[in-house]
């Protein structure tokens, strides 16, 4: 039997059907609860100063994390213990949120939220739909690949971006490289941000990608906040010259009284975008699946250290 | 050469290419521009009175509307003219918003967008996604349709209810009839009305209807105000009962210090389904196909009376 601990009491019995593991209740808040634990699930949403107890477990081989960021984990982990991320989980829960913000700053919503708070039924006509625009979705891994899927369904015009020029798949005709942006934004009516914060993509969106935009575009970044320069977004949205819509931001949390929050054009929403029911039962498949695996003898599918 | 009007100038042009048709600029708000138009394409969000004019037109033989709704103008139908509706050229539009009213109410945007008049970084987690949710769409003509497709990227268990029982399509494996309601609605954590206001579906959700749902279920009404009987969702709102978004509302518009503006757990945006900007392509390319058959001699698709 292979002793594998899971940081959340209900996923003890969602799991109870891996053969040949033995599944134990811990979430790192305090000392191991069993010595013999070779595999440990990561907390979730949780300090990563918890993974300080992977030291005191002499049989540990391997850390799977629930999600899709690692950069937190490494300097905990043991020698000779690999880990692994939570790959494909938060795509869901993250598309989803991505769509939301995207319709509901197009729509008008947040407009329509705030004057309901005063009883006035605003007259609106002529806002812009999703329908009929240029998208850019900007980063294509699994989490990009489902946003696209979701907008195929609404009569947009999708333009798919990564890191490196490759062939299209089901979803998009083609995967553009980075280097096409300049040709590309000056047609994208709306950029959805979905790339990892790595040294190529801090800052991307800085004044000129900003400049360079359809006046009246709308910015989403559901990716991490330091993709995107704050004080030039800051100055694009004041100017009018784009809208936004942000799950994240840089710094985060927002402070009070940041200049963002007064910003026209703008909906932020709390870093929600993994922060939802669709988590869970995801969270649970996928443990089920590489545990599975592993306790037959195979590796994790998704060791990144 | 078949005279029509146009209630846009910019359809004038839009339209030139169409055969043996000759446009004309006319909105009804004055009397008739020439006196030989043969179709008058209706006006637009503009009052039902203005269609008195009809009576003004000799060789009046066809009115073609814009709008799917077309009770307003049968009182002004001279004897022997046809009335053909605008079916389908709100699909696009109103599912959209649809999707964006689900959307948000689901993952909390409302509540975001008022948190950040206050500089507030909410901290919210687990947040009912629409991934996983039972979605009832009740109503399944063309505009319940585009919401199908649209749902069906989200990952959603969709049931599909019209007033009478008939099989599937290329969305659902089954349309149920209205009869099936009392078996499906304790299941529907999502319902999405779409259905025509008739005589069978006036009221239709009243507070039966709304305490048959599960807790917290969110009721969506992109079809008309009354469908919804007002009294009885303020008190279910006011109880926790369900959650709402409403696009559409009786009465309408919703008159300041009315009690659901107030109500908890609700989104009311301003009868903005239909008024998007992917209403005027659509609509010209519904008048270029309606109306180069009619110059053929062919009989307009959507005659409603």
């Amino acid at each position: 039997m292979t002793v594998v601990s899971l940081p959340v009491l209900d996923w003890v019995a969602a799991l109870g059907d891996v053969p040949d593991v033995e599944f134990v209740h811990w979430d790192l808040s305090a000392a191991p609860v069993r010595e013999d634990i070779e595999v440990v699930v990561g907390p979730y949403m949780a300090s990563p100063k918890r993974l300080e107890w992977l030291a005191e477990l002499p049989q540990l081989r391997a850390v799977q994390l629930v999600t899709a960021g690692y950069e937190h984990a490494l300097r905990y982990l043991p020698d000779g213990v690999v880990l692994a991320n939570g790959a494909g989980i938060h795509d869901t829960s993250t598309a989803e949120l991505a769509l939301g913000l995207t319709l509901a700053a197009q729509r008008g919503l947040p407009d329509f939220a705030r004057a309901q708070e005063r009883g006035e039924w605003l007259r609106a006509a002529g806002l812009p739909s999703l329908a009929d625009r240029n998208v850019l979705v900007l980063g294509y891994g699994s989490v990009g690949r489902a946003i696209v899927r979701r907008l195929n369904a609404f009569e947009t015009n999708v333009t798919a971006v990564a890191s490196r020029r490759r062939p299209g798949d089901e979803f998009v005709d083609e995967v553009h490289g980075i280097e096409d942006l300049p040709d590309l934004l000056p047609s994208a009516e709306i950029v959805i941000l979905i790339v990892p914060l790595t040294d190529a993509t801090e800052g991307l969106v800085d004044a000129d990608f900003l400049a360079a935009l359809p006046d009246g575009a709308l910015v989403v970044n559901v990716a991490r906040g330091k993709v995107v320069d704050t004080d030039a977004l800051v100055a694009a949205l004041q100017a009018g010259k784009v809208r936004a819509a942000l799950d994240v931001t840089d710094p985060e949390p927002l402070p009070n009284g940041h200049p963002l929050w007064s910003c026209p054009g703008l909906l932020i929403s709390p870093h929600v975008g993994g922060a939802s029911t669709a988590f869970e039962p995801r969270a649970v498949d996928f443990l089920r699946r590489e545990l599975t695996r592993y306790a037959r003898g195979e590796r994790l599918s998704h060791i990144v250290a």
